[in-house]
């Protein structure tokens, strides 16, 4: 047109004409159906409008309710008069306040690890993969970086990076087979996953602690949607599970979800001392003068304090108990599991539909359908939390029948759950 | 050694072995002499460490000293309160409590633009610099995505991401001859840059937007180091100099600077509503649950309600006078400007010790020297700030000299200036 230079894209590891064409119309179709783009004043519990509609967040991921927790808000409060500053910005290399080494040594002693925090899970991991690929968080040697196909986009984005550091590849979800086969050509592997997905499921942490041993695999997760909601003090479905805790496996955890305040964790066990400062200096925004400002370190001072009581229990066992009531009143693919989240499906012409009536019941649930998911797997997304009510919890379930969810019956009653 | 494959890296724009090895000599150095690494609570404008030594911090970026006014903590304190949460754990384009929104629009008015939130500068380069290579922040045209070779590595990063949208380039610095001749060759063409160098220095932004209404040239600035400081209620270097305010401009700017806070902002002019959505849903981690938390979105409400009062204008008259009276007793490069750092040149063999004696007086200045910087071009980086006494930069200045600066004589007097 111009007579002037155009540009083809390589798209090897993105594409944001996919990305944004296939996404953006779902959200536009969320949005015109009044399920995506809402605003809404949090209220002991509740969500209202500013059309004054109530209704409770069934799409929420502080699955034990602690980000509204008032000694985490307090200790918020507290950090914010004891520091007299939400950052004072300079490189925490050169100078820094005590603030992330007190909260670093908090969660290392909670988790029995050696943790660096971040200002979210994304940034530590468009940080620490590409010095994962370079070898400087190994043996040296550069590893294969493989990435699981559903691998959370945060770690997925990290991929062209990588690339230029090693060599990257994608495999099939969970695939095992594939993992030990590059284990067998390769020096050294990565396999990058998610410990607990966000559509529900788990890692197959035993099965790849056997790679680890045989082979020297190094496992990359993205524990989020598990850490504080599951195993003893909240230490995450993959530290609960496995059997190898050193150098072969990092880990890194948002704050925001089941731990309820804001920031990242990264947990490793095993590391020398210089490899630590590696990372403080060189994993991206890890060394930058943006670290987790001193109310995000006071609440999770505060929320930390909390997981060394038997009030962390005792929330875990109400969110079980929640999850319990629900899979005894709506079946799910995931019904019996232990993670707290649920897909109801629903017939793609009926998901918009379903989820509309809902909202307008009270409840938000969120639709997940074409062209984000494939034809004939559109359903709800429900997150069951520690707070939410059994009326609550009953009246959902009552309105996901209503609208097409399938019901448990007495004849598949859960052994010790509740009929309807 | 194994038999197996080992890996040789592409490192098209990224190399973790020399960024690791260089910057880890330098790190090392600075750390054994007491130059990095240093841990201190901030009291009353002060530092002081465990064992007791106080000192100024001359290399921090709150060059306001906004970071400690009591009216941005209480807004912090304020928000918790209101919100009740630090995070309500959702996506905001799914459901969110007004605290973006009340913060975007406060800092939309004060800046006459629009603006969209995010948790670091980082971050939000990190999200919008592939969406605007793949032509989605642009007019769909894929330009030619050309980095300054001085821009800020937190925009750097973006290369691998942004090469496998578009072809990328780097130029030198401020190589104004070069941008208009892509311009002339490619349909499209985008500059990545700092508005403000954190080293000294600003963008040609005239120059610039010649180049913009000449070829359509897209600009992309990282205006972190002077938003606040520098112009009408601290809009920034690039916003008060630009005569062009439409979509041929992309500025973002973090509010741990001078703006005293935790975030940033990304300043936008002429976008369609749609393109706004289109950032909020798929710039990256802009889209994820991990947003400002309320803490630091509170706190900027109240810098934002500083910046429209007199007072922001006493803190810039401030800084101001503090950097003349820095210029009327030690010579740099810098002498003269408006800009807020300064170095000054040290000997190759001399910067270490001279820095180390600076700390012992009491100020922290951060050395920089090979392999950071070319052999040669060592020196002590300095920081002004609106909150620093008359006393402490006499003193400053006098130490300085002391360990080799070069002191103004009253032969070269600035006029108006402060004599030693």
């Amino acid at each position: 047109m111009t007579g002037r230079e155009s540009i083809t894209p390589p798209h090897r590891y993105r594409d944001n004409d996919k990305a944004v064409g296939i996404g953006n119309a779902f959200w536009d179709m969320s949005e015109r159906n009044g399920l995506a783009g809402i605003v809404a004043e949090l209220d002991d519990g509740l969500l209202r409008t500013a059309d004054g509609h109530e209704f409770v967040n069934f799409t929420c991921c502080s699955y034990l309710d602690l980000d509204s927790h008032p000694e985490v808000i307090e200790g918020a409060v507290a950090a914010l008069r004891r520091f007299g500053v939400l950052d004072h910005c300079i490189p925490r290399s050169r100078v820094q306040i005590p603030a992330l080494l007190e909260l670093e040594a908090s969660l290392g002693e909670l988790w029995d690890a050696d943790v660096v925090s971040a200002i979210s899970a994304g940034v530590a991991s468009a940080g620490l993969l590409p010095l994962v690929a370079s070898g400087h968080l190994g043996d040296g040697t550069r590893p294969l970086m493989v990435f699981d196909k559903y691998c959370h986009v945060s770690m997925a984005n990290a991929k062209p990076a990588c690339a230029d550091e090693t060599e990257v590849v994608t495999c099939a979800h969970h695939d095992l087979g594939f993992l030990e086969d590059m284990c067998k050509r390769y020096e050294r592997v990565c396999y990058v996953v998610d410990g607990a997905d966000s559509l529900g499921g788990y890692a197959p942490v035993k099965e790849l602690n056997d790679l680890q041993d045989r082979y020297g695999l190094l496992v990359y997760f993205d524990d989020s949607h598990s850490v504080s909601a599951y195993g003893e003090r909240g230490m995450g479905y993959v530290r609960e599970n496995s059997r190898l805790q050193d150098a072969r496996t990092v880990t890194v955890a948002t704050l925001n979800k089941a731990f309820g305040t804001s920031g990242a964790a990264i947990v490793l066990d095993g590391f020398d001392k210089s490899v630590l400062r590696v990372i403080e200096r060189f994993a991206g925004a890890l060394s930058y003068s943006q670290p987790m400002n001193t109310a995000a370190v006071g609440a999770s001072l505060a929320s930390a304090a909390i997981h060394r009581t038997p009030e962390l229990v005792t929330r875990q066992t109400r969110l079980a108990a929640n999850i319990e009531l629900f899979d005894s009143l709506v079946r799910t693919a995931q019904s019996g599991a232990e993670f707290p989240i649920r897909v109801v499906p629903m017939g793609d012409d009926a998901v918009i539909d379903a989820g509309r009536r809902v909202f307008e019941a009270g409840f938000y649930v969120s639709p997940v359908f074409f062209p984000i998911v494939p034809r004939g797997t559109a359903g709800l997304r429900v997150m069951m939390r520690a707070g939410q009510t059994v009326d609550q919890i009953r009246s959902l379930c009552r309105v996901l029948v209503e609208v097409g969810a399938d019901a448990v019956t007495l004849a598949d009653e859960v052994p010790g759950g509740v009929l309807r």
